[in-house]
Parts: structure tokens; sequence; C-alpha cells
């Protein structure tokens, strides 16, 4: 039998490929501290189980393809609270943010159609793009300029005829870079000028550091035809497994074009966006401790890395990760010595390596992603795990 | 900006797009009986919202891509019981039979490949198959031959070298007629001369009449690497709005690019997993009353249209739908009228016209399809009032 060539061509993700290594480093009673994925810890609000136990229908009947009113009236009010303006009509509920993206690229390319990303990028952006037959063409950021891409230059050197969109996650996944109202002034001006979307991943948007104002593409009214944002309540309040997100579009024919797709799949799951009505509508203050949380979580990270000799990185300003590049020639081979050749005191840490985020070969190859989903105590453990290791990884290789 | 050709091509789903005359029409106060989708009626039963009651992880998490293990094992002896033996890692869960569809597209075709699929048929395999890059080659079925598909020279003269699988639904949507074990044979020897995979979509597998035998393509040991099977809890538990599905192979290469897709879209929604263990936990003979149900539904609708003057249909085997052809030029027309002009003491029914679920331009005109997802109650007055109306559009339409 014959398969699809797109899917011979797609790798699996390689967030994942390093678990049969922890398995085997558990089952030995090793115990790992994991900053390699994105699940938080943070406990989902109550009130979205609350909704779901007071849930009393009959039947489990399909929803609107579109999603339940109850949850788009509780989105639209959400972004209006941010200055996010948008109509009711405007918001489509996906099965996450996944949905959401795969739809978006089936909707505005052709195969063979470019989409501009900075890299390093969310790794699952390569199935999503390569999967339904379009392109990525990297835009690549460098760990000492705190992975800022936002040059007009670079940007336009990539643009060509089969160019549909520039996509980007901000704050940023792996990277926790925040754009300023300037870069995001400037990708903006280049979108109209060259007649090109912008993918506007906004998954980590509440989680801002230092007092920074949160801005969202959705908020620029000179590109409103061109911005689609992704969202998803996934990070948001910590509820991975509802598999909630949405496409936010105010462009009429895309939004047909998207419910289209809506409609063939029927539908969202229905009690997972009965609760997702509870949980926007929480007070807005529930953010304020999260916030709290994960800026100090990221403030145990950056200043324990940066003490370490030879580490680069810059402080991220968003969502909960930090890239930073190791003094090491590997970083997957230096994962899998502390998954099955380190250890303190029956201990070691997880991370995520960098370089299956980069599209342009050999790129990232000593950087990795750490996600800080635990608490500041299991932090610091972890990063002194990482110090510890690192230091005894570099003994053996440098012998 | 720019769309993508395939969706600008596309159509909205054909079942939808009468809602609003509906609305209007209950807006002025008239009772519908709806018949047009398949939405059953029938409880969802009570274990899968216990299950979900009493799930109480303080935090929803991603869980694993392929599905949760108990998931997994309790279809695993499900398909067991029903004499289809795969293995756990055979069995891969899904966001409703949607995406177990739209991810088997993406595996196994390029762009402009072929899929056999025999018309009428569910018509969201447009937006599976279209939305996605393949073809569909449809293979015309008549009702006044119970929509029977099954010749070899038919289906053989339909193959290219662009071909890359035969689609079914089995039992029909929106046929209900069910494959005999002789057809299903020589479906799997014309699949392994032609090197093609079977795509036997068998969400109403259990909706057999009259004591036939449920059968599956999961039966034939000689094309087990060539059979996917695709599944819901939509239908089967009456849990449509818990998008919970499966796709299910024994091809080693197929689980390996279709795990690529369900780690980049990371996991199927928790809860509805947790309910669906305790669904497909339930006794088998919980199905017993469900499909007596249905076959007394079946008998009404069936014994009432053989005896209007012009219809013609077969008594379907299973699902249920029934697909019948009327005395009227254009179903579409006569349905608007039946929603905009006509009523019975305020009443009046809705159904799905068929011809949308054709490819074959022109074809189906004259036929609608019937969920008979009501009451033995409702569904006599449904065809009473089905009745009435075609009497008086003929009327109307013949002066």
């Amino acid at each position: 039998m014959k398969f699809s060539k797109k899917l011979e061509q797609m790798e699996h993700s390689p967030i994942r490929k390093f678990y049969k290594y922890a398995a085997e480093a558990e089952r030995k009673g090793k115990k790992i501290f994991y900053l390699n994925i994105g699940q938080p810890d943070i406990k989902t609000p109550k009130v979205y189980f609350d909704a779901i136990k007071h849930f009393n229908e009959e039947v489990l009947a399909y929803m609107p393809s579109q999603g339940i009113p109850e949850l788009i009236e509780a989105m639209r009010k959400y972004y209006e609270q941010h200055k996010i303006y948008y109509d009711s009509e405007d918001i489509i509920i996906t099965q996450g943010g996944s949905e959401a993206l795969t739809f978006t690229m089936l909707c505005i390319t052709n195969d063979g159609d470019e989409i501009i990303v900075p890299e390093p990028f969310y790794t699952n952006y390569n199935i999503f793009i390569k999967g339904t037959g379009a392109k990525i063409v990297p835009l690549t950021t460098k760990a000492e300029d705190g992975f800022h891409f936002a040059k007009r230059e670079d940007i336009e050197s990539k643009i060509t005829k089969r160019t549909r969109a520039i996509l980007l996650t901000n704050p940023g996944n792996p990277t926790g870079t925040v754009l300023s109202k300037n870069e995001m002034r400037m990708i903006a001006d280049i979108a109209k000028e060259h007649d090109l979307f912008i993918i506007s991943d906004e998954v980590y948007r509440e989680f801002v550091y230092d007092g920074s104002p949160m801005t969202s593409f959705g908020q620029l009214p000179d590109v409103k035809d061109r911005v689609i944002l992704i969202d998803s309540i996934s990070k948001r309040f910590s509820a991975c497994g509802a598999r909630i997100g949405a496409v936010i579009t105010r462009n009429k024919e895309l939004q047909n074009h998207l419910m289209k797709l809506c409609q063939g799949r029927l539908a969202s799951p229905t009690l997972d966006q009965v609760g997702a009505v509870a949980l926007y509508n929480l007070p807005s203050d529930y953010f304020d401790d999260v916030i709290k949380e994960y800026q100090k979580r990221r403030d145990v990270v950056y200043d324990y890395l940066s003490k370490i000799e030879g580490v680069v990185c810059q402080k991220p300003s968003g969502a909960f990760y930090l890239t930073a590049k190791l003094p090491v020639n590997d970083a997957e081979e230096f994962l899998i010595f502390m998954l099955t050749a380190f250890e303190d005191h029956g201990e070691t840490v997880m991370f995520a390596p960098v370089e299956g985020f980069y599209e342009t070969e050999g790129l990232g190859r000593d950087e990795i992603r750490i996600a800080y989903v635990l608490n500041t105590k299991d932090l610091t453990r972890a990063m002194e795990l990482l110090k510890f290791g690192l230091e005894k990884y570099l003994t053996l290789t440098t012998v």
C-alpha cells in the first residue's frame, strides 16, 4: 500500500522521543523532575469540574459546529476585558489550539505554499503545516539576541510569491520571548505591504512578566482582516486535557471556509465547553496569583542558569519556557546521559533538546528548553541537578 | 489574501443549510419533527456521567496521544466479544470518527489520489477527503436495488493508478444498507488484487436488524494489513457530544504515520475518555433494548413510506437511516415547502434531501433521508405529516 509523501517525510514529535529513556530510568527507581513538556502543575480551577458535574441533560448531544453560544460569549467578553474587540461570529471554538492551526492551514494554503515561522518554534507546527502540504520557511533567531526576530529586512528576505502568512507564537514557545509593540507594528506593516496573513498563536497571552502590558495582534485595527488569533484554554487555565481552543478572525471569507471544516467534524466536546464557560467567567484577578507564581519560577530558573559557566540565555519575558545554550556539542546526547548515566541521590532532570524546534538543519544542537511547570522548590533542585549533571558530563566528554 | 483552492471549491454541509427555514418556522410557532440529522434521542447511559463525576485529579492533564490505556483495553475487549481481534497498539483513540477519517486521509493520500466511495454517502466524507486534497470517485447505487453496490465489475471499473482505497459505511448512511458476507469477501479480494486499503466506517456496527449477524471487515484475516476501521461512541452509546472515536488498523506503517498526527494534536479529551471507558464496560446486553427500539422505529417508517403512492424504498437492514425516492422533481424544494408553506395542526417534519449525498451531479434530486431518531409515536406522526405534505405539494405542483 502507498502512503502520503508528506507523512513519510514527517518525523515524530521530538519532545516525546526520549520517553523510553525516562521510562527505563523510572523503572530503575530514579526520580525524574520533568521540565520537558508544557504540562503545568497548577490546579485546574474547581469551577471547571463543578460546571460539568451540574450538567444535567440526559442525552449528550452534538453542539453547534461553531461552539456553544455561552462559550463564544464568555470568550468575547474576556477579549473585551483585554481591549481586544471581536464579534461573536468571529470566534470559532475548536478541539484545542491544534485543530485551530490545522484548520487554518487547510484554509489558507495550497500544496507548496510557504509559511514564515521564526525558529526555534513549537515543534508541532511541523505537523500542522507540513501535514497539510505547505512548507515552513524559517526565520532564524539566536539565544544571544534573546530570540528576537522582528527585523524588517530579515523577514522581507524570506517573502516569495508562495508566502501566505507569518506564523508566530507570542509569548514565544520555546523561547519565552515577548514582542514589543514596535515589533508588532512592523510585522503588521509587512503583512499589509505583502498581502499576508498574521497567524498569532497567543495561547500564553496572560503569562507576561515584570509588569509588561499584555498585547495582542487582535488590537491592531488596520490589519483586522489579516490577523488570525489561535487560542486555547490548555495553558491559560491549566486545562490541557480539555481540548478546547479557538480560531478568531474578522476575515469573513476565512470564517466561511473554517466553518466548512467545523461542520465536517460536527462539534467540539460538549462537557469541555460547558466547563470552559465557567473558566472564562472566573474573575480576572484569578490570573494575578498564577502570573506571580510563574514569574517566581522563571526567576529561579534564570538566576540559576545564568550563573552556570558557559550557559547562554536571556531572561525571558513571557510564557513558561526558557531556551538556553549549553556548553555541549549535542544536547540530545546530554539528555540521554542525564537519564541513563547520571543521578544525584537517585534523582535527575528531563528537559527538551531544542534541535527539533529548528527547521534549519544543524541549528540548536547545543540548546535546551526548560518548561518551568514545577514549584520553586522542585525547580531549584532540578536546576541543581542540571548543574551537577553538566559538570559531570563535561568532565567525561573532555577527557 | 489567498485561500486554499480545495476549500474554495468545497460546499457547506448540505444537511445544515436548511436550518434557517426551520428556525424561521419555529419562530412562527410551528412544531417540527426533526428527522434530518443523526442525533439520537436515546439517553446517554448514566455510567458515562457518573464516571466523569468521580474523576478526582486536581489537574486536568494531557493524556497519551494514542488514548488512555484503560479505554484502549476496554475497546480491545469489546472487539474481542464481537470476534474482532486486535492488539492494543492497533487501536488509536481520536477526537470522534471525523478526526479518524481526516487523519487516515492525510496518511494515505497525496494531492489528486482517488478514493472510491459508494454514493449516496455521508456528506462529510467530502470534507475529510477533498479537504485534505484527494478526490472522490463515486460508485453509484440505486434505491431500486436497496443501494447495494458490491458488484465486482462496477467497482473494478473505477480503479485507476491513483486509487488508494475503497471507503464504505457499513451499515450504511444514508441508506441503511448492510453488506452481506459474500459482498465483503468480494470487496476484500478486489482490495488484495489491486493493492488498496479498505476504510470501513462501522460507527453503526451494532444497529443491524431482523436477527442478522453483525459482521466487520476486522474479521477478515487475509486483509488485516489493508483494513482501516473507523469507529466512534457517538451513535453506539448515544454520546455524540463526547467526540471520542478511533482508527483501528493492524498496518504498522499506517500506525506509525497516524501517531505522528496524534502526537501533533497532543491528546483526545480526558474526561470524555474517562466516560467512554465506562460505556465500553457496559454489559453487552445493553444493546438488546436499543436495537429492538431502532428496529421498531425502522418498521414504523418503512411500513408507512412503502404505502405512500410513488415512494420507492427498500427495507433497510441497519443503521438508523432510510433513503427513499419521492414522486417529486426536487426534494430540496419540497423540504422548503414543508418548512415554510405546510403545516397540519401547527406541525411539520424536517428530513435531509439526499442530492448532497451524491458526488455525481444531478443524482438523488428526488430522494430524502429519514433518520429515525424519535420514538415510534412521534415517528408515526412525522410520517403522517410527510404524507399529508406530499399530497398537498403534488396538488400544487401538478396544477
